[in-house]
């Protein structure tokens, strides 16, 4: 096993100057640098040619993936977001993963209606155009399907950061408080829970405590600064910050206000986590917190012989801000805390990147996740202890890669 | 002239209640509520269908726009960002403005080279592999071209925040300190600038002292998550917080050490502010403390009657972070403190609300920004009385918008 180091300038000059030595000298001189290149004499692209850009055809295999055996149909599927190719902590609407239940519905603006019903003094219906007339706000949230890393239950199945934990993407939403909406509407005294439904055939139908619908919850129109896609809910959706996708309820089509949970199929049947002795914990809203290394990854093995390594990844928690991240090189037995790109956010993601100086021998690579509670991200084992292996969804543990001494790396287990 | 008023939860009920009576007597049952729709029973598009996705049919009109009689040909023009039409602060890069001088080019991450000369101890050539070795950043940073409201020097020409205030987006970007790579190269004791250039036709070349060269420059690779798109200069480009887009150079292809600054084309005879006395000052790299209310504007007109109404625009400043925004609805004789959606961030944009009770009258809306400074956005008569009409650049005066009682608005001047 490696130590870690903090590249000193002296290793890295090193580096360079020996990449220096080849550009000039081992492979003879680049012509890259010595010739005129067709890019430096020829014009480029105009700037008609594209209104509304997309990415370099250099890049086409940055994109959602699914995977096929994973359910029936790609109508109730997932596309994982290719994290291990992204880096700080925006994720583009483009390549966002999307999860829908009975596919991603086309819903005009002019046809858009939402419901305030129920325990209300007054029951409300608002177009679209009502809701751009209220007060707005702006925030970065993480949106973390409760499924994500379901498969690491039963071991390490799924090779690659995009399939164990890409059904997850951070966004800034602009919206309106559902508070705001509520007390339009006004909340009868015995009201305690709101029931969310959506525009499409699933429906999609949800349960949320009053005190959550009354603090943080949005009403989403825009990401990313531009409407919604229509895989992520446009022209309306429900942003629950912290607590799992499945209740962001995308084409947002009612909010009834109860005074009891309605218990639906995607709260009992489903989005349950059966323990070991056939008991089902139900209301495991919260996603906690959570971390991957995102590169070195088995999509992103090292390309490059020994030397300076920056190890990157994310880490969020539905609780709160992250505070800290350790990384470890072998397994988790030494931790070293890792930079944060920026100070955590409330349920947003956030980057961390640990610079090492690899020795060029197989790295257990982890990451483990502190968030502002001082709750600890858990091994697989500590979580299998309390949880057992039936649940599908909130697996939370610590992710390892064995990444060889070739640079390559795989979704492995240790104990 | 209408009073600026928190809109009460009364004002706003009344806006609430009133719409849900339309809907249910003045034009009968709504078939939107009252019947089965075709998308709440048949299901919708799979997640294999959109691997990257792209913005939804309805938002076409979304784009990046450019201004044919702006400049002699598209290879050397702007495509404008939609601001009217964006919230919050993230610009998606699809749509984030781009100017170019010879046009876009495409270069492959392999065919990258980026050289460091000049007055250093060893010159060094890296490859783009190289530049994924060393630590990386993470910021969000406005890019703002130093032509952006240039044709508003001799008055309200272009009728839309896209064209007279979309020369501007703001990304969060990921990339290597460019100290970092200088402190690689090591400068020479007598070195005072850098010159950047990039792999383009045009090269584009800009001077630029050391002191903001050991700042807070970064060589990006990655804007919003992902790889620089085409037309943002992938794969490398520069950024440098706070300054005039022109110097952010696309495509980088080398920085010189120099003792002096070179000069160039796009140093002397562009980007350089043209007094009313002839003289002409250089080194105006700092893009002043700015806004502008993006909604209501020219492109996104008032819909709908008297009653609530939401406000917004954007402020940003080169030389800090907004602290302030106050808005007027009367040209400047009153003004009312916005709402800042989150605390204003060093060099980012920052989005501003202001929610009123709108009479159906007559605006005359703008915004003025105030950064930690002290410094206040000026007028247009006082940045002429200093600067005077000949200029191109570095236009950083309030807009007006009047909005008529029709809702609709156009770009004026008041004196």
């Amino acid at each position: 096993m490696s130590d870690i180091h903090k590249p000193s300038r002296r290793a890295v000059l090193a580096g360079g100057a020996a990449i220096a030595a080849t550009s000039a000298a081992a492979s003879g001189p680049d012509p890259l640098i010595t010739e005129v290149q067709d890019w430096a004499q020829i014009t480029g692209e105009g700037v008609d040619a594209t209104p509304y850009g997309l990415p370099i055809e250099f890049e086409e295999d940055v994109i959602r993936r699914n995977v096929e055996w994973l359910t029936a149909d790609t109508i109730s599927s997932i596309n994982f977001t290719p994290i291990h190719a992204l880096d700080g902590t925006i994720t583009p609407q483009g390549c966002a993963f999307e999860r829908h239940h009975s596919g991603a519905i086309e819903l005009k603006k002019e046809d858009y209606r939402l419901m305030i019903n129920g325990m209300v003094d007054q029951p409300l219906i608002f177009t679209y155009a009502d809701l751009e007339r209220f007060p707005r706000e702006n925030h970065v949230y993480f949106c973390e399907c409760a499924a994500n890393s379901g498969m690491e239950w039963a071991g390490a199945q799924l090779n690659g950061a995009q399939f164990t934990h890409g059904m997850i993407h951070n966004m800034e939403y602009t919206g309106v408080s559902l508070r705001t909406l509520l007390n339009e509407a006004g909340i009868k005294p015995e009201a305690k829970w709101i029931y969310v439904e959506g525009a499409d055939a699933s429906s999609n139908g949800r349960s949320i405590p009053m005190d959550k619908a009354l603090d943080d919850v949005l009403i989403a129109f825009k990401a990313n600064g531009e409407a919604l896609r229509k895989e992520h809910g446009y022209p309306v959706r429900l942003v629950v910050p912290g607590w799992e996708g499945n209740m962001w309820v995308k084409w947002l089509r009612r909010i009834e206000v109860t005074d009891m949970p309605v218990e639906s199929r995607e709260e009992t049947s489903k989005y349950t986590d059966t323990l070991a002795n056939g008991i089902s914990r139900k209301w495991t809203w919260t996603m906690d917190a959570k971390s991957v290394v995102t590169s070195p990854s088995p999509q992103s093995p090292i390309k490059h012989g020994p030397g300076p390594l920056v190890v990157t990844g994310l880490a969020w928690s539905g609780n709160g801000a992250i505070k800290r991240v350790d990384v470890s090189i072998d397994g988790g037995a030494n931790w070293t805390t890792a930079r944060l790109a920026q100070p955590g956010q409330k349920m947003a993601m956030t980057r961390f990147y640990l610079d090492i100086d690899w020795d060029g021998s197989e790295m257990f690579l982890q990451s483990r996740a502190i968030d502002d509670t001082g709750y600890v991200q858990p091994t697989k084992t500590q979580l299998r202890e309390v949880r057992g292996l039936n649940s599908v969804y909130h697996n939370n543990a610590i992710q390892t890669w064995w990444v060889r001494d070739t640079g390559e790396a795989e979704n492995v287990e240790v104990s």
